[in-house]
């Protein structure tokens, strides 16, 4: 078992303030909110999202805009989009991307269960909000073709220059995206 | 005198290598190529683009579209849009953004040269291209103002999550332009 970013040198620390730097009451503590994440956070049963309820905090939030869903990768995504505190719709995560060479195909996304929940008519926009990634890319793609003969308006965030970003060191594909993408100013 | 990314240490080693790793002649040849590289490479009479010649080979070419404009800041931008290979129109080279803080000004800017070619009626897009930065915007809303009255299409690059970016590391305002700018997949 392996924590992201946590090398052998890393972790022998980890281990030696364990035993030496704890008191027995906190490293208890600590063994047990360990325990208590991994049994009481799990994927909310609509949207994916990592959540301590069934059904997640922005599921149940009925001032939420539930005529839009942003479909994204990760848990972490949500964090991000919700601390912008502009977008008040409902998410939904899939769990990853599809990654034929890794094995991931549509079964091992949230994509059956996004199916699911579209049923729900008073989604009405679903916004793709995957990577600029070839697996991103491969996703969307997916999806649009999974969505293409309902009556849900389908969308994709915008992909272009960053904020902060330099045109003058921009990459190939962005520089592209900003281009095509351009709009009436 | 400084070239940029050149410290002391660097600079003095240099130096040391100017004295002691070059030959006679290449040391001359070098010196003959920075006298040259001053005298001789200038700011195209049209776009500002920097050129060994009065009119660089872009706006002399007459098999570029010549109905766009895309105003970039800097001459690097446009070495570096030539590069995707993609983009067959003009360019125009601002050589740097409004920062009424830093003293620049529309004066210190070719906003005088980009009006002047705009009378030209075979352009016929404006495409703003300024970085997403505070002066970048103020740059770009000047200019709108500037061109409101005219004729001329202006648009403006998008602005989104750039290729290789993960939604869950994005800025606010880059995640706020995403969302803004989502288009019909």
């Amino acid at each position: 078992m392996r924590y992201p970013g946590v090398g052998k040198k890393t972790a022998e620390r980890f281990a030696l303030h364990s035993v030496s730097s704890f008191k027995d009451e906190d490293f208890d503590n600590f063994i047990d909110a360990l325990h208590r994440v991994r049994q009481e956070i799990k994927p909310c049963e609509l949207c994916g999202n990592l959540s301590d309820k069934t059904r997640c905090d922005i599921c149940s939030d009925k001032t939420r805009d539930a005529s839009k869903i942003l479909v994204v990768e990760e848990s972490k995504d949500v964090i991000v989009v919700e601390k912008t505190g502009t977008y008040d719709g409902l998410y939904h995560v899939l769990g990853g991307v599809l990654s034929p060479s890794n094995g991931i195909g549509p079964e091992e996304l949230r994509v059956k269960e996004l199916l699911a929940r579209l049923k729900d008519n008073r989604h009405k926009e679903v916004i793709l909000a995957t990577n600029l990634s070839d697996e991103g890319e491969t996703t969307a793609l997916y999806l649009q073709r999974l969505l293409k003969d309902t009556d849900l308006l389908l969308t994709r965030i915008a992909y272009g220059m960053p904020a902060g970003g330099n045109i003058g060191y921009a990459d190939e594909i962005t520089l592209n995206k900003a281009l095509e993408g351009r709009k009436k100013f």
